[in-house]
Formats: C-alpha cells, structure tokens, sequence
C-alpha cells in the first residue's frame, strides 16, 4: 500500500487493546454472569467459558501470531516457531471454546448451528485449522520448494488476514448475539453490562484493526546478523 | 501484495453476488415480511426499507464504487466521476436506510441505539460521509497539491476498505440480530426464511470479500489515449 509507516509502534496499540478486551471479558463473565465452570448444574457457567476462550485463546492468540511474525527484531527461524505456535494454542482454544459452546447448548435443550454466528465461527475455525497446516507444511517442515514458498507466501498472508478478519467478525456476531438473548430476557438494554458486552467488542474489532494495520505496515528490517531470506 | 492477479475478472464475481443478495433481501421483505412501505399502520413495512436501503443502496453501491475506480478500463477523470457518484448514492441510500430504523423505532416504541449494529452502522455511516468528502475535495473539486494527492491516495483506499468491511460487519450483525428477534418470537430456527436471511447474509460477505480481493488485484493499464497519472 505504501504508507510508510513502521509496523512495531502499531503492535504495541494491539498489544494494550488485546489486554482490556481479555480484562473486560474476564470482568463481564465473572463480575456479571457467575464464572466458568465446565462442569456445573448452572449450565450457563460452562456457556461462560465460551466467549473467553474464543477471545482470550483464539482471537488474541491468532492476532499476536499475525503482528509477532510481522514485526518483531528476530531471526526468520525464531519469529516462524514464535508465529506457529501461538496460532498452534489459538486454534486449540478456539476448538475447545466451540466444544464448551455445544456442550452447553446440548446440556440445555438449545439448538445447535441454526445462527449465522455459530456458522461463520465454524467456518473460521475450519479455515484456520487448514491455513496453520498448510502453513506448517510448506513454511516449516517439511517446507516447500523455494519457489512453491515464494509462491505462496502472499496467498498465505491475505487469507490468513481473511480468516482472522472472519474471526473479529464472527466474536461482533457472537457479543450481539448473547446480549440480545439477555436483553430478551430482561437485561436492561442501556445498563451496565449491556454497555461492558458492547465496548468488549469494539475494543475486539480495534485490536483486530490494528494487528490487520500492522501487518500491511512496513516490518523492521532483518537482524544484521541473519543470513536474510524474505520468505 | 504482489498476487499477480487481475482485478477485472474478481470484479464480475462481485457484480453476480451484488445481484444475488440485493434479489434475496427483496424476496425477503417481500415474500416473508409483508413488503415496503414508509408510512402504514403496520409498522414492519417501515422497517423492511432499512436492509433493502442498506444492503442494495449502501453496501451494494459502496463496493460497486470501490470496484469499478480500480478496474473499468476508462479514462482516470471518468473513473473518478463514476466513484464518487456511486459513494453519493451509497451515502444517501445509508442516510434514508438509517431514517427508516429509527422511524419504526419511534412509532413501534422501540428503544433506539443500544445494540452494537446500531453503534456499528452509525459509525459507518459517519466515517463513509466523511471519506466521501475528503475525497471530494482532495482529489476532484478544488483538488489538492500533487503532494497532497499522491500522500493521501493509498491512506484513501485503505480507510475506503476499512469502512466498507465494517459496513458489511454491521449487515452481518443487522441480519442476526432481527433474525434472533423474530425467532425468539417463534419463527423457526431452521426454516426457509431463516435459511434465507442467513445465506442472504453470507452473500454479502463474500460480496464484500470479492470488493476488497478485487482493490488488491491488478489495476488494468490505463487507455492508450489517457494522459496517464495513477493518482
């Protein structure tokens, strides 16, 4: 895009943003909904760990394995071990966080996959486990051709921001979704925690804007000491 | 990016899903909700304008103009004027669209703002008007500098796309959430119109990804006969 700009002081703005949305979560769920629990006749304890898992664990994590490749000061090798093992953790969370949601659902006589939250969210998920694999195989090992690497290597970053944008999307989804159930429920619409549920997710899609905004940015160049390869 | 693609051919894609989800809407609110209309007693008709506005006036015609500067095989000024007459129609599309949600609040008792796709679509709203007339007056009537035009062109197109994804995120959350008031009214969660608001939604989402995997293509050369200038 060439806009000149450097992409580690945007990483610190997600940095801070990924703290308050795991803050705020953590606050909505405990403070306003009782906990988590994955075992409890208070089903919606096991509902709970849903939305932090997916934000915490999927969301976050994917988004630091996005900005941590992109701009630390590292070697290739090092920031590539870094890059796939936070997306590794992101996608075991976000399949546990998926798990926790069903087991709630089926627990509580609630339908499975009728909404376009739970949709898209499978969806992601399906796309992120195969981008990590696909990424892991030709990136890491046993790696690709170098020109199968060259190749893919822009494909590889847009549809990743493509899935991770999905994912941003699909927590937008999921915060509306809960809270209408609430509201529906009884929940003051401009209360407390109508207003907590509501600025966790615009700070969800800034942080999201943020590692996207890092990642189009210019990265820092190469330590002087690494053989440079940019792929 | 570097992909190697052209823009053109993403863009004929973009045009068939743009046709898909603006005749699913319409067989939406005319076939399961009763119709259109800005002034009845049954109060529903008022609402049904807001997705048809938003969807076909706002959203189809903002992705129309993102795609058709980047890809028409015309000449820069007429491409411009296509752009920006496409944005205002979107602009004003979004204007009345969001009149009409708040018509239907007001005369249905209805709270108004308090969910995020309202704060979501406002913002949109506000960011696209504001777009619109920066672009306006940098790069058609007065037009700024060369400096001027040449610094602010790629940080135009980057905002242009981010407004636009957050206008599809707030359809997706427009779309689930009436979908979740009418099926906590009793509409069923798998029936046909269920079916159809969320594949309508998922139309719009691959339009959107096909409007901004087309602004990241490969512009056409510019016609032999233009004087070129890429900004």
């Amino acid at each position: 895009m060439g806009l000149g700009i450097a992409a580690l002081p945007l990483t610190f703005v997600a940095h801070v943003l990924a703290v308050v949305a795991s803050v705020l979560v953590v606050v909505w769920v405990v403070n306003f909904r009782g906990g988590l629990s994955f075992d409890s006749p208070n089903k919606s304890l096991i509902f709970n760990i849903h939305p932090v898992l997916m934000l915490i664990g999927f969301i976050v994590h994917g988004g630091e394995a996005i900005i941590s490749y992109k701009a630390l000061p590292l070697k290739k090798e090092v920031k590539k071990l870094i890059h796939l093992v936070f997306h590794a953790i992101a996608t075991i969370a976000g399949i546990v966080g998926i798990y926790a949601a069903f087991k709630y659902h089926n627990e509580s006589g609630i339908a499975n996959l009728y909404s376009l939250h739970s949709w898209f969210g499978i969806a992601a998920l399906f796309l992120y486990a195969h981008q990590w694999l696909y990424g892991f195989v030709v990136f890491f090992y046993p790696g690709g051709s170098p020109a199968i690497r060259r190749g893919s290597f822009p494909w590889h970053s847009l549809f990743g921001l493509f899935v991770f944008v999905l994912a941003i999307g699909t927590a937008s989804l999921g915060f509306l979704e809960k809270l209408t159930f609430l509201e529906n429920g009884g929940l003051d619409k401009y209360g407390s925690e109508a207003i907590l549920v509501n600025i966790t997710a615009i700070v969800t899609v800034l942080f999201g804007v943020f590692v996207v905004f890092s990642a189009i940015a210019d990265a820092p160049p190469p330590p002087a000491t690494d053989d440079y390869q940019p792929i």
